[in-house]
């Protein structure tokens, strides 16, 4: 198994110290920077991280004379690979004139009068065959690898039908197989009720829990479930009794929450056990209070509010509360049509007067919580996952200054290199 | 000479018909889409451009059966270089560490007390070496070439002393002459009292006026001569002084105009006949009207806006109103650090409601006039140069949809491949 050492980076950012609990409060501005660091990887595994003179005798003591990859990151921050908590990556078509029409005032109606919106969506994705949609999520994974995402959770919830659904979350099965970034699934059956329930919604929640979760438990095709708790589409009761439901085949909770009206989601995650709540814009400070004394995690998608041209959720009073908070880009076709997640913490700090400390921490350690996976990745410790970022910059502070850009020079997924100099490098 | 052909674009955007005059009110929205579209290239220029059928007409009768080198856009668009019509690109040291400080609430004074803010910006540039500002700003240049910027205009304004200014502008000379980017130079001594005039600013203005310029002239160093009106900077009277001055010398006025207080930036600028007013967040209704009247090109700088959390300028009114509306990324260390002209692009249609086809024109054809390079740039038509962009997206209304990406597969300046790809493919 192949060796690798990274020399010497300017910061070496790991964010050390959290894998059991995610960071809150202050501790989201300690990053656990090592000047001068080192890091060396072995069966895909951290095996070593310090001081340039610690990983050194790591090396003289443990690989003696072994072949050795040397890569030199002198000037350059080293990095987890970034988690992205939140994203409904598996879909077909894409609806870019969408936005033509929102701008000269189309309202979400109209929208949905001419075609388009959420059921635009689940038209194409139900039209869509299985090898099909791993075909068109294949490049928005690539793309993903690019900003350094070597982690992201994908729900379902654009096929609405038991097999449409099944069919999302086998379409993500297989990524998860053979694309080097990891894919974690979530059943979102619960994301609307389609056209053909309007009439009935009650019967469309009898198929969501008793035909759609014990297939999808039995199938193994999820680890979480996630449910839109918003005035229109599922009730904080009818959400409370999906999300309950799917705990029985165990389904860890998850909300879309407080994204429209105030309804009260925060809440229902603190109540249920979710292990996060996102969206959150509308969260009361009861709710924020819950969710801090549930240590449930705040996952907020800034791309939503800046591509709808709304309100962004309340990042500082959440933080100042004690509620961890994560970012991510909430991939979607509809309200948030991006894989930049460097760009979600430009818009983090600029909108949300998130530090550029806390933005890393919400997109690592944090994000990596908000998904179970806090013992594995979203740190660079021994014994964690090799998923490592290299980028040309020569300070974590120039990532907020210098915005809009793509840092990641390098990234390494289980300790291999998948992108080297900006571009894509590993075979399937 | 090399022969270039590029086949079958889904969207051949030529912007054509606007070398005359800038583009206004709903012709902003015409691009002049060829589908299926192809362009030929020799010695630099645009040689022929049509569909399919008549560029390959083009060639069997003009070129025979001499060497091609053909590139297939087929599922791609293809669009004129962007350029970028206002940037204060040369300088030196960076700022990173000031978006903490205002994150955390300091004023713009307490970052000036700190040592921070533009004082901090002049005082690395007048102690950096015109090899160093070269070196320094060859990264940027880089950027904005990895971003489709093909010419960029760059400000003096951080030197401050007359060699200093000097320094900049020539350090401006070297890398129009050394990097494949075109650099159009602005003169603009009058970007701010430095402290040692703090006292007497008409001195200061004496020094711009009868030492500077005379010098910048004789040297040939700018095009342009800009000036910061703005209260507390330079008056209206003042900058109208410097400009008119300026024109003495050869020197097209252009001016950063009504940023923070409506003060009538936009009315002198009107007035003194400049080819620009840029910034204009405070642009009166008379001053829209009169910048219409005299055909002046509004510059918009939209990235200043979101790094700075400050308002949008009203470019719905300016459009309204017929004012030729152009669009930049205002490149610079303190208020907007960023070579990411396509999100400028993303932040002038979701912030200023501007359209995808507008903001399309206001990056090509009509940054060109506001920059005074029409004639040579900013469209695909015969004669102009071929400096063209091959994006991989599908139709244009995808670069504001897919928001964050860099859209750019490969780039040509003067009909040679500098980027290719998405990585530099130049030799200096
Ligand atoms: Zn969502
Ligand atoms: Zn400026």
């Amino acid at each position: 198994m192949k060796k690798i050492v990274i020399h010497q980076a300017n910061q070496m950012i790991t964010m050390r110290g959290a894998s059991e609990q995610p960071k809150i409060g202050e501790a989201m501005s300690d990053l656990g920077i090592i000047e001068n660091g080192s890091l060396a990887m072995e069966g895909g595994k951290i095996v070593a991280i310090g001081t340039k003179e610690e990983v050194e005798r790591f090396i003289v003591q443990n690989w003696g004379n072994e072949d050795v990859e040397e890569v030199n990151a002198l000037g350059k921050i080293v990095l987890p690979g970034f988690i992205d908590p939140h994203t409904h990556l598996v879909f077909a078509g894409s609806r870019e004139y969408e936005l033509e029409m929102r701008l000269n005032g189309a309202s979400y109606l109209e929208i949905l009068q001419a075609g388009g919106g959420i059921l635009a969506s689940t038209r194409m994705t139900r039209a869509a065959s299985e090898a099909a949609l791993v075909e068109d999520t294949w490049s928005r994974l690539n793309r993903f690898l690019l900003q350094g995402v070597t982690t992201v959770e994908a729900k379902s919830g654009y096929g609405l039908t038991l097999e449409d659904e099944l069919k999302q979350l086998r379409a993500a099965k297989q990524l998860a197989q053979k694309h080097p970034l990891d894919v974690v699934s979530t059943f979102m059956g619960a994301h609307a009720v389609p056209t053909e329930y309007k009439e009935d919604p009650e019967a469309y929640i009898k198929l969501v829990i008793e035909e759609m979760m014990p297939k999808v438990a039995a199938e193994n095709l999820a680890e979480f479930c996630d449910v839109f708790c918003e005035a229109g589409v599922f009730s904080v009761e009818q959400s409370e009794r999906i999300l309950e439901a799917g705990k029985k085949h165990g389904l860890i909770p998850k909300v879309h929450a407080d994204e429209i009206k105030p309804l009260g989601g925060a809440e229902l995650a603190a109540k249920v056990g979710a292990v996060s709540a996102d969206h959150l814009l509308q969260a009361s400070d009861e709710g924020i209070q819950a969710m801090a004394e549930a240590g449930v995690v705040a996952v907020l998608l800034p791309g939503t509010a800046f591509y709808l041209m709304a309100p962004y959720a309340r990042a500082r009073d959440m933080i100042a509360a004690g509620v961890p908070v994560a970012l991510s880009t909430d991939r979607n076709p509809g309200s948030s049509p991006t894989e930049s997640l460097q760009l979600i913490m430009n818009l983090a700090c600029l909108n949300m007067k998130m530090t550029p400390a806390e933005v890393l921490t919400a997109t690592t350690i944090n994000a990596a919580h908000a998904i179970g996976r806090a013992k594995e990745v979203g740190s660079l410790e021994v014994g964690k996952a090799a998923d490592v970022i290299i980028m040309d910059a020569p300070n974590y502070a120039m990532l907020q200054y210098n915005f809009g850009t793509n840092f990641v020079e390098s990234v390494l997924k289980n300790g291999e290199f998948v992108v080297k100099d900006g571009q894509l490098c590993f075979n399937t």
